[in-house]
């Protein structure tokens, strides 16, 4: 392990400019060709990542790290596949890159037209995951942006078998390595550095928990993407399919609960609970999801209740939970329903389970969140499913990207303005 | 003038939040009901504004403002005539809220569609130009957001006459009058905790000099536009028309030296200097431009150099002037053109003057700009020769909104997903 220094940080963001100007005007096919470089590096080079992360791997056990981050921190041969998958995926995404927005000819003879450009330089920084390593990089360089990675410090050696991938990738396909920056100095002084360096930093990209997260919008000098964070409700409306909402319910709770679409709240109207309640909770139970009750729902289900029902209270509301527990609360109304999603919401991802189309109607046009769904789940939240085919995050703030940031959300544009020699007035 | 505390500040961010989720929703008609109620007030109920105008200035020139600081300062009839002109230009924009940007049906027949909202609140932070007031306040009313205004200490009355207006203006069209609020306090505290307001401020736009926005981007919690600082170059190409260029040039420097759209620094191809130069120069020196010419410029005018021309020294390139001042150099190609530029611009409006196709792509390519112009003066970047309208502000940052920002760039989207029941896999 090298000894990395605040100077050598600054070096690293140096280099990554420098190296943007080239990857702006990067063809699609030479981006392309380091996309598929790495996929195919990723299926035949396994051995030495793999090595490596066994070393984290076992140290991180050593240490007594829990078994959800150790799972989180392992790479196997099939995770490496799957990821050369995505990468070749990312390859064949269309290029955002000179992509003309909108062309304009005006009276005075002058055309204009915005062009999309990459923004510069896009810094990550990130908890056990690896995989994060190869996925930023992958997005970052089809939008023609260079990028520097800081990867958690119990997979510094994982990673460093990554990055060693992305240089070969890219210097066998022509392309500079400094494209790829990456900080293999656990150091917590210089991430602070890396906050500061707006001078070289054009975007930063913090994927991990909500403290991270927070961290890093906090301090950053530079635009940072606030999201990942998501306490996320599904109302059970009066005028609910009650089976369909059972299913979403289910579904928005149990397929992936440690993820930020989750939910965490089922709201249900006051109206339908005594015949839905009953429904919606027992496929929740026979998962094993653990219910944290209001009054009102616990009457409702009276003697019948789970044994895995117990009182909410007030820290509940609001709580983003990542595990098989669900809060649940009886409303009055379709405005308690959104009142309750402006007091405790995340702005992330909000569903409404409905046959009436004005309160559908009501629901996304006055809930404040990322996305707003009717008659879906929630976990649909996410670049690949909504067709951007993959993401960097999901952005919770309204500035720049909102929702799943793809390709397109690491660009900016410029106005091209071409005339005959017009002056202004 | 009240004693206006943090607490105060806190309390105009708050109902300017609650105001914000009442003007999300407001339609089009009423929106304009209000702007067109301004337009007339502005019109007709002057008296107060003008008395209020009148002892600004008094006091100011009293206290031995310079002139053209003076000048900013004042309203006149005319003026408020031409700002109610404007005010109904914005009524005429198509309204961006509600827009649909994109809708997709996935394979899984889900629906889903990005919708134009609003930002909700934006904060604007200004200097001597009472005038910005109410600009603000109408672009920021057609695109539903609430504003908070912090106008200059010279201007206070003006700003609480203009803004007694705006509430009226509101009240008449049964619009709350929260949607704009004003800090009638010129303590710099205030702008302080204004600046960490993140929890109810969206946006900050800081219109003034180059301190006051360097101050708010480095001070703010909140996003904020960082623009309006323009170190703006004419490179004029060996294969430029030199007629074409002495127009442009003049153009880009004199129409109105004082904007951050005018030209700062000509770049001219050594190849065509000997016949170039003394043409453009002619042009500039008939207007009183002051000339800061690098030695080869010097020596290729010699003692036909006019008397304005003095020797350039290294502050001279970078530097914005806002005056009828501009600096010369001769550069031997593009790619020391492109070169100077990339070193001392600032990203806001770039030209280069020729008849050559390929000199022309390489610049619109290669120059990372806000603005870049083929044939044409810089002058013409502004939102509404742009066809926006009308602009709050210039951007220079790539987050977000590059160049002028119009309406559209005061909002935001949200991801809308209609299904039928639909589960993620």
């Amino acid at each position: 392990m090298t000894a990395m220094t605040v100077q050598d940080v600054n070096a690293l963001g140096q280099a990554a400019q420098v190296a943007s100007r080239k990857l702006a005007r990067l063809s699609t096919k030479d981006k392309n060709r380091v996309l598929l470089n790495l996929a195919q590096l990723l299926r035949t080079d396994q051995e030495g990542v793999l090595s490596a992360n066994q070393e984290d791997y076992q140290e991180a056990k050593a240490e007594g790290l829990e078994e959800s981050m150790l799972d989180r921190l392992l790479l196997t041969s099939d995770r490496l596949n799957g990821t050369a998958d995505e990468i070749q995926r990312v390859a064949e995404l269309p290029d955002p890159i000179g992509e003309v927005i909108e062309t304009t000819s005006l009276p005075n003879g002058l055309i204009t037209s915005r062009r999309r450009v990459p923004l510069g330089v896009v810094g990550s920084i990130y908890e056990s995951r690896p995989n994060v390593t190869v996925d930023i990089f992958s997005l970052c360089l089809k939008s023609g942006n260079a990028c520097i990675l800081r990867g958690g410090k119990e997979t510094i050696r994982s990673n460093t078998a990554l990055v060693a991938l992305l240089r070969k990738a890219l210097t066998d396909a022509g392309v500079t390595p400094d494209a790829v920056q990456f900080l293999d100095n656990p150091d917590r002084g210089l991430v602070d550095a890396m906050l500061k360096m707006d001078e070289y930093i054009d975007l930063l990209v913090p994927r991990g928990g909500a403290n991270l997260v927070k961290f890093v919008a906090e301090n950053a000098n530079m635009p940072a993407v606030t999201g990942g964070i998501g306490v996320c409700h599904t109302y059970v409306d009066r005028a609910a399919d009650l089976k369909m909402a059972a299913e979403i319910v289910h579904n928005a709770k149990v397929r992936r609960p440690s993820i930020c679409n989750a939910l965490d709240t089922v709201l249900i109207n006051a109206e339908i609970a005594s015949e839905g309640l009953p429904i919606i909770i027992k496929e929740l139970t026979a998962s094993g999801v653990e219910l944290h009750c209001d009054n009102r729902a616990l009457s409702i289900l009276g003697p019948d209740a789970p044994d895995s029902a117990r009182p909410a209270n007030e820290d509940d509301w609001g709580r983003e939970f990542l595990a098989l527990i669900a809060a649940v609360k009886v409303v009055d109304s379709l405005d308690d329903a959104l009142e309750h999603i402006e007091t405790y919401g995340s702005g992330h991802s909000e569903a409404i389970i409905t046959e009436d189309d004005s309160a559908a109607t009501r629901f996304l046009d006055e809930v404040d969140a990322a996305a707003v769904y009717v008659n879906a789940s929630t976990q649909f939240t996410d670049g690949g499913q909504f067709g951007l085919g993959s993401e960097v995050g999901i952005s919770t703030q309204k500035f720049h990207a909102r929702g799943p940031m793809g390709l397109r959300e690491l660009t900016s544009y410029k106005w091209v303005i071409v005339g005959k020699g017009q002056v202004r007035p």
